[in-house]
């Protein structure tokens, strides 16, 4: 299909989400939850169906020999359906955020003014690999109220087509406005462009996958963005922490989950302990077959760690590597996160107070750590119920996603006739 | 200056104000209070500067033959300068919103979570004629801990850069780091594309000013933009408006101000009271100098109206000038307002309740008023204390930004050497 006609179709898409949106917005929070408990209902009664594209998928993805990773996270089993319906469940039993007061005020002219949350109107949702995110994401942008504009990747296409198709017909059939959930099967990279276009339709765009993705989005649409998941996150060790925790934290930090944001990709040891510590940790991560890279100072500790380059500390690894700095102290420390975060998650080890404090007022993330993994952060972890990523930006939301970030607020001001002086 | 210098001079400005912004943004509330009072004395101490350099933008405005009503704002007098003075005593004494806390979670695991507001680091703030912005856009971004990078009009060059170079002295030496505070003076659009482009520098970009300069951000930046101050606001009177309530809104709303982006440009009147309220209404607004610009219903009852296009629907006038039109009931009220509007901000006069509500439930906007005049959006008048602008976009923030609308947020997480199963 020609740019132009893709571009069309998106606009169309995205013109009657927006038609839809304020229907949706309106919604009471009863009819959402039926909806996701019918949409839970028919995933489980139609996995079939679901098995078979997600077969033809996967085949197409081996042909293609395409990485064993890939093709799992692509792969669909009764396990991981029963999963997406059990997201869908727990979608239905959050509270709802739209409604919710954050303010109320009685001006001196009797105005009273209040702030509640409205939906966003019309996300956009732009992905890679995983078809659960199909139903996590239409599940939390119909609890929010939202509607929505999907757009997978390319080797997901048939499951995410079936998966979207079924849920939305459950969730048309249990009350919620016909149009309101969209669905683009344009998988070119026309297409994330035709969404940047759709301002006036599309409120927000977030794009879930790679840095590259993420690069593209921010810089190219016209929709405001919400940038999420990228994570180059730090560990640093103080040279008074308790070096067991500090161990089992870089442990896990490092290994439990290494291709994820919130896996720890440097680690900083400071001077006065790196002559301990770091013989120490490098056999324990050796063990977990972690590969380790290390600064000057490192390396004249541990001579057989091959070199870091300057690239290494801009890397978000996302697998078992892990680049090693010695720090002269506090300062540099913060100082070197400063320089190669991605405004995602750091940690300090430490047992001194003071710096404990210093390193969370001073370090620029959106999760800052005292003696705990970076894994944590995650809106399951925090408590927020679900998420739709990681917001590595300031504006608007930042760290966790839950339903509340997928909303903004309203004014509402009621009068007995007030005019301006 | 060629385009890549102003590209380079701007990406330096944004660097060094980024190279600032850490220091700032954990300054004490004291020490950037103690900053603010001493800039409005050395404002008041050095007015005769300022209107000496004043003086001859001035000049040079009536020499190119510019409006009565720019040259109007473009001066200043002893009266503005010591409104510019009280401006930063009074954001002197406003709250700081800097490690407000408002999510306090232990986790089971016993991880203690904590939500505070953060600056947001580099603000860029875009503006045209009146050179108080140079004074209130320092002040707001100072109190809030934001490093900034302003860039004003050309006409108002040497009175921003008078003021600037004041108060930025006075800050430094009141113990603001320098750098913190920037001051762009390259008046050509180039200077504006450039600013879009320091992503990584800038955390967001606030244009004020008219709907091109908006709309040249908001599509043109890598860095997040703030949309602010576009209002095709509404008053809608329903069949059951108190009529004499309703007239003294309209007034309020159309007249009291007419350039402000609160003021309304478009009246609906419900059908079954237009035959008595419209030639009642038109009378009063007429000798009050407004021209009416009316619907084929509403000139169909006052055939004097001159009639009103497609385009005067979508327009900001900006002027004594009103479109009107009659509607046949709430919905195609909301239907037309929700079509039209910019999310500024809209009202009913309506005594029926369910009109009410439905109202401000179901129409898309930033305020929506029931029974006053839309001309209370205003961060002053909602009680913020101060305003950087109102905010039309959904995302971050929404109506009147004050200083709160100015930070993000950092989660601070607490642990004994949790790490994640």
């Amino acid at each position: 299909m020609s740019d132009n006609n893709i571009a069309e179709k998106i606009g169309q898409k995205a013109a009657e989400a927006k038609k839809a949106a304020g229907k949706l917005a309106i919604a009471s929070s009863k009819t959402k939850n039926e909806a996701l408990l019918a949409m839970a209902a028919a995933l489980i009664e139609n996995s079939a169906e679901i098995l078979k594209a997600n077969a033809e998928d996967v085949t197409a993805a081996k042909e293609k020999n395409l990485k064993t990773s890939y093709i799992d996270r692509l792969t669909l089993n009764d396990k991981r359906i029963e999963q997406m319906a059990e997201g869908l469940r727990q979608t239905a039993a959050l509270p709802d955020p739209v409604g919710e007061g954050d303010l109320e005020t009685l001006r001196p002219n009797g105005l009273n003014i209040r702030r509640v949350r409205v939906p966003l109107g019309v996300i956009g949702i732009i992905y890679e690999a995983r078809p659960n995110v199909t139903a996590d994401a239409m599940a939390l942008c119909l609890k929010s109220g939202n509607a929505c504009l999907l757009r997978g990747g390319s080797e997901a296409l048939k499951s995410n087509l079936a998966i979207f198709n079924l849920l939305n017909e459950a969730a048309v059939k249990a009350g919620i406005p016909q149009g309101a959930m969209q669905f683009a099967e344009f998988t070119d990279r026309e297409a994330v462009g035709a969404m940047g276009n759709c301002r006036g339709l599309i409120d927000a765009i977030i794009p879930r996958g790679g840095a590259g993705l993420i690069k593209y989005c921010a810089e190219n649409s016209k929709v405001p963005v919400i940038e999420t998941g990228t994570g180059v996150c730090h560990t640093f060790v103080d040279e008074t922490a308790n070096l067991t925790k500090a161990a089992e934290i870089i442990v896990n930090a490092k290994t439990s989950r290494p291709s994820v944001c919130n896996a720890m990709e440097t680690l900083l040891i400071h001077k006065n302990i790196a002559a301990e510590f770091l013989p120490r940790i490098a056999k324990i991560l050796r063990e977990k077959n972690v590969e380790l890279r290390g600064s000057e100072e490192a390396r004249a500790i541990c001579p057989d760690l091959s070199a870091a380059t300057e690239e290494d500390w801009r890397t978000e690894y996302g697998d078992l590597i892990l680049s090693v700095k010695v720090v002269p102290d506090l300062d540099a420390a913060i100082e070197h996160i400063n320089k190669y975060n991605t405004g995602h998650s750091d940690a300090i080890v430490t047992e001194n107070y003071t710096n404990a404090t210093r390193f969370q007022r001073e370090v620029d993330a959106a999760a800052v750590y005292v003696n705990a993994s970076t894994r944590f952060t995650d809106g399951f972890e925090f408590g927020f119920g679900a998420e739709i990523g990681i917001s590595t930006q300031k504006l608007h939301a930042r760290g966790p996603m839950g339903l509340r970030e997928l909303t903004s607020v309203k004014y509402l001001i009621n009068g007995q006739g007030q005019i301006r002086e």
